[in-house]
């Protein structure tokens, strides 16, 4: 089969590789309706991560299952599954605690931009639908497998509440879906921090109340000016750099929250500055496999509609170009067609 | 009056001072009814904090109203109050939201080493009791100013709940208090990070299950297997240096929390070492102010008794030697008589 190998950085492409098979009696193999790239796959793209040596892409998924390991009790061939980019056995005490992303057995998927993929530890990552779901909720369901499962790590994170305001620092995919998902979870005033057309006007369809294109000191200083001098209750940290994580960090009043999910590069705290803003902290790969059902569940009903950020939709064999038009900031998140 | 002043590092004594008076129509005189040091103060007496000139010290009080400013109304003389070291107007946007500790007026309490002491933001700061207090509630009530109200921030910012293990890190007098506050919260574990006997001696009294002496990565290592592995749910981090500070991180559970009390010195945190651990930060100067009539009214019908902590008792003459005792860890903390 094709699946997007990434040889070096800006070196992606989809290469012949033989089809995945079970490995472990834990293991399942679906067969993905749809796939997508991710903003983290951006940093080994970017040459901001290492790369040694080829590497099989792609950690967002949904499909039907192909196969299933003999250990496999949770899900069945024929079934539609979305995953977790986390891969977890959802019994360990972490993961009872509902931090599935810190399992004891904890693995990253790979190796989803591709037709068919592996899925490790099958019964505590796989969530199946009642019945398959209709065509036109596939990118819905993607994106819970991942960036709206972020998102909303984010939002629960920063402790989004009925009311709340909460300013989204980074207009990204993940940014977005933290929009939608304050939006959800009841946030009265939503600030997105933006400087690009089409990402507001997405942002504002999932909810944005608010947009602020400053950065730096005037994006802190004018947040602060909307919120009454008192700084946001709620901040969703989307980006990862240094700059953002002090605009984050500006922008939240005392006793507020920030929830961060940009993969820190470069970043540093300074204790005594924490200490002296007493602003809360919580952050880390999201462990969607705890709100996956919920998600799910509200794209089925069609309460939110996360597929909307799928701007651009390639075939998988056009891979490259749907990276490049991400990194080119042409396109918010590509789908591939499989 | 007789004040005590600090005029370089390891130089502290009584002066003959002016007794305060009345200098915002929001201020109050008391009459202290008793004082005390604070580990915070040993900062600038051990020359971790520049000493710029002679500073009036002291900031943990209760006492008798002696005079109040024209515009103060809640309080009158004659009563019993007791206040935060951080002074506040209990109005503003960070009050209401109960982090006092950030009001947009905040001062910082000077100069309760003292018998008498002005105390700006009376409306705000103090808390008067329906009674006078029987002496032998004095050195409960003083702690409740202070160094009560900062070890039961510790436990609440570190999320401790009705069966939650908690560790605390530090066996000065704040770390004891947090043992207390954690056990008030219904802890069902809780292990101090101590190698002193007589502090594990109030540290069990107070409520502590477990003694851990081992520090740094042994220390960690052992907390881990008290745990089953898992780590803690609750860490009160009570010193404030990189080295406490890591410890209290590296013996979180994924997804439990840090409360950090100990005034961060040279302390770094590294953002994509926060972001894979996932475990929750919230720190700073306490909102005393919070916590005070709760704090008050368990001490008040005597269901805590977190006086004990005063190991130590001087006249006031002889605060260089309640510092001196600190310094060598000869006493916990020093009760002065006023």
């Amino acid at each position: 089969m094709l699946a997007t190998i990434l040889h070096a950085p800006g070196e992606v492409r989809c290469d012949e590789v033989a089809e995945p098979t079970i490995l472990k009696p834990t293991d399942a193999i679906i067969r993905l309706s749809a796939s997508c790239i991710c903003g983290s796959d951006l940093w080994p793209y970017r040459g901001l991560n290492e790369v040694n040596g080829p590497r099989a892409m792609g950690h967002e998924y949904c499909g039907i299952v192909e196969e299933v390991g003999s250990a496999v009790t949770t899900v069945r061939p024929g079934q539609f599954v979305v995953g977790s980019f986390c891969l977890s056995d959802n019994t360990c005490p972490h993961c009872r605690f509902g931090f599935q992303s810190s399992c004891e057995q904890r693995e990253f998927m790979t190796g989803a931009q591709a037709p068919l993929a592996r899925v490790p530890l099958a019964d505590g990552t796989l969530v199946a639908t009642a019945a398959l779901p209709s065509d036109d909720l596939i990118p819905s369901l993607l994106a819970t497998s991942d960036v709206l499962g972020t998102g909303w790590f984010a939002a629960d994170a920063a402790g989004v509440q009925e009311g709340s305001t909460a300013v989204v620092v980074g207009d990204g995919a993940v940014g977005l879906m933290g929009v939608l998902s304050a939006k959800q979870m009841g946030a009265e005033r939503i600030i997105i921090m933006s400087r690009h057309k089409t990402r507001q006007d997405v942002a504002l369809e999932f909810g944005a109340t608010d947009i602020v294109s400053e950065r730096g000191e005037d994006g802190v200083a004018l947040i602060k000016k909307l919120t009454g001098g008192v700084g946001a209750d709620s901040v969703l940290e989307c980006v990862g750099t240094q700059e953002s994580m002090m605009q984050a960090l500006n922008c939240t009043r005392p006793g507020g929250k920030i929830g961060f999910v940009g993969v820190p590069h470069g970043v540093q705290f300074d204790g005594r500055d924490l200490f002296l803003q007493q602003k809360s902290l919580l952050g880390g790969p999201a462990p969607v496999r705890r709100y996956l059902p919920y998600l799910m569940d509200l794209v089925l009903d069609r309460t939110i509609n996360p597929g909307k950020v799928f701007d651009l939709e390639v075939p998988l064999a056009d891979v490259a170009e749907g990276y490049s038009a991400m990194d080119e900031r042409r396109a918010i998140k590509t789908l591939l067609r499989v």
